[in-house]
């Protein structure tokens, strides 16, 4: 299989305009006078600003959404070229790092012409959000520097890139496309006796030279009916004749990440891993079939649990699978507490658990879109029948 | 050339105890009952929780260091088999993603009974550090759940992380020989009108097939005398004839990075371009010459700038090198402000920026250990004879 020619990079000025003016929208009704944003994923959703430099800790990154204007970056200096090249005029810059308050004086000018002395100004701070900033400069931010009262953004930066467009999802599908060819090539380096560390390696390996710009993630397992754990990393333990191993891959394609994963049966397979693996298919075909405009999150979760059964106290069978896109886990969680509603364009993972004995698990994930009709699936569907290599 | 035999994976339980013990130490002088860490550099540094798991935002995770036992780790239970690889007993979990306060109830609880009803719980919060939990949850915290008084930790794991163990000088000297090795490789997949993304591509896999067990950064650029900018990804530009190129790289063995670039001429070599290759050379070893114990990171600042004069302003030049371990940068940084004095055993990059004319700089960074007699280089130092693939 070879990768079908990519999309194009980056996005058409009117993809950032319109989530602007949506997001404008929102503030209005939430009565905000800005959003501030500090995070890789929400300023890149708002700029098109992309970059790995996001790795290095010592600086932090503000974009600033006014409620009827176009976002203001406020950076450090070392990142002004970069920015120049996005849709963002509206650049302010200080010399980074400066352990003086990191740009807390340009931030709280900012904040100030653009909230005004007592503008109500929005930032994410509900579940699976954080604040990219030293906690230090932002309790002088929210004191002293900048009277406009900082508050929550009322889940508007959640709402808005939990929905895909379709250049967002084309990308995201681009990225399954890739990891699809890589997970092809796994036979050609996962055998009897090679260590599992090494099957990590020659994996990442596959998936750039598959095309993927970076591998911001890999996880799996390998053992006799399953694995113990899925966020270890990989060992020097050999595979064995008949262990069942696991690769899941976050590969990144222009800034959106793929997430599923394969298992494969090394050399021979067992009768009950074939079973346990058809009950991981059955429960994403229900999870996929739960997966409609209208229902919640919830749904799904129970749709998919009813087939699984029994996995329930387990770490991982407490999420059947969550959000995709510029990040690799996103909003909504398929649990049984998320009553999110599911709309058109949310890209998920369909990631059921399966506890088969002794402490070990087997798990299946497949990415895909929610669709008026129905999901239609990002990643190319497993086949019911569990390879063998 | 051939990577060395690599050092052993993880660190013994006496690594770990002699961090706890310095911390606790620091802590009683600064009268702290507790340390609250949420970020993976300041929890593997406290537990050796070693994941990329962390790449997934949807969940908080928490040790707590007590002022006299050993650190607790308060976590979701998808992680529990992990830590309980770790020498961590004290393991408490809760079921995430929870979306109804994530684990506030049991670290409010355990908080109170490690710290005390109006126990002082540090948490880290000056330069380069973050908070990584919703922050919703932690006003929520500081508030009503936990009555102890949540403050500064007085920059206890800044001042503990800054200087590595022999043990973790020989992980970033193991990752900084996979990186040489790669390097190595460059010119049989560099030539003129090979697009600078594909250059990217095949040098995260040369970094894989040296050894790395990831990739987490590489940045560069390439141009004629120069490049504009450092932080761009690759795009699909090819390589000229003359061009320098320039591949700065982030790779992680066993949890440490290195972080060391080299230039190379595309083909040819100017003159001009080896004489800005001698003067950044010039620099590392003014950088290395001041960098000994008792310096400041501003001497470090002080000794290269005077050697390429003349790059104020860029946002580059302001920080000719910093810190590097379980990050990509740590602290501190070699800018004209950070007076942090310099220890044995603190390991930094020297990274001087040279402006050449136009827009254009050159970058060339190398990676030391500061040791009482001077610098040990980590990174193979460069030859000053820019090399021409």
């Amino acid at each position: 299989m070879n990768t079908p020619a990519p999309p194009p990079r980056g996005f058409d000025d009117t993809e950032f305009k319109g989530r602007v003016a949506r997001a404008q929208k929102m503030m209005h009704q939430a009565g905000l006078d800005a959003l501030l944003l500090t995070t890789e994923a929400d300023i890149r959703y708002f700029t098109g600003f992309l970059t790995r430099f996001w790795e290095s800790p010592a600086r932090p990154w503000f974009v600033v959404v006014p409620a009827e204007t176009a976002p203001v970056a406020i950076i450090p200096s070392i990142g002004s070229i970069l920015m120049e090249q996005t849709w963002i005029d509206d650049i302010r810059t200080w010399v980074s790092p400066d352990y003086e308050g990191e740009g807390m004086a340009l931030l709280g000018d900012s904040l100030r012409q653009i909230a005004g002395q007592s503008g109500r100004v929005g930032i994410p701070k509900g579940p699976e959000s954080s604040l990219r900033m030293p906690l230090e400069d932002f309790e002088a931010l929210t004191t002293s520097i900048a009277p406009a009262r900082i508050c929550s953004d009322s889940g508007i930066v959640r709402k808005l890139r939990m929905v895909k467009s379709e250049a967002e999802i084309a990308k995201i599908r681009h990225a399954c496309c890739i990891a699809a060819q890589a997970f092809e090539q796994v036979g050609t380096f996962a055998h009897e006796a090679t260590p599992l560390s090494e099957v990590f390696r020659r994996f990442q390996m596959a998936c750039l030279e598959a095309g993927a710009d970076w591998v911001s993630y890999l996880a799996g397992g390998a053992g006799h009916s399953g694995y113990h754990d899925v966020i270890s990393p990989a060992g020097p333990t050999p595979l064995q004749r008949s262990d069942i191993l696991m690769l899941d891959t976050g590969l990144v394609w222009d800034g959106y990440f793929c997430d599923y994963d394969r298992n494969f049966a090394i050399e021979e397979k067992m009768q009950a891993d074939q079973s346990h693996h058809n009950r991981l298919m059955d429960a994403v075909d229900a999870g996929a079939e739960a997966a409609r405009p209208g229902a919640t999150a919830s749904d799904v979760h129970r749709a998919m649990d009813r087939i699984l059964g029994g996995a329930e106290g387990s770490g991982h069978a407490s999420r059947l699978g969550h959000g995709l896109g510029s990040q690799l886990t996103e909003w909504p969680s398929f649990t049984a507490g998320d009553q999110t509603p599911l709309e058109e364009g949310m890209v998920v993972t369909l990631e059921p658990c399966l506890a088969t004995g002794d402490g070990r698990i087997m798990v299946h994930e497949e990415n895909v879109v929610i669709r008026l009709g129905g999901v239609e699936y990002l990643s190319p569907k497993a086949s019911r029948n569990l390879d063998v290599i």
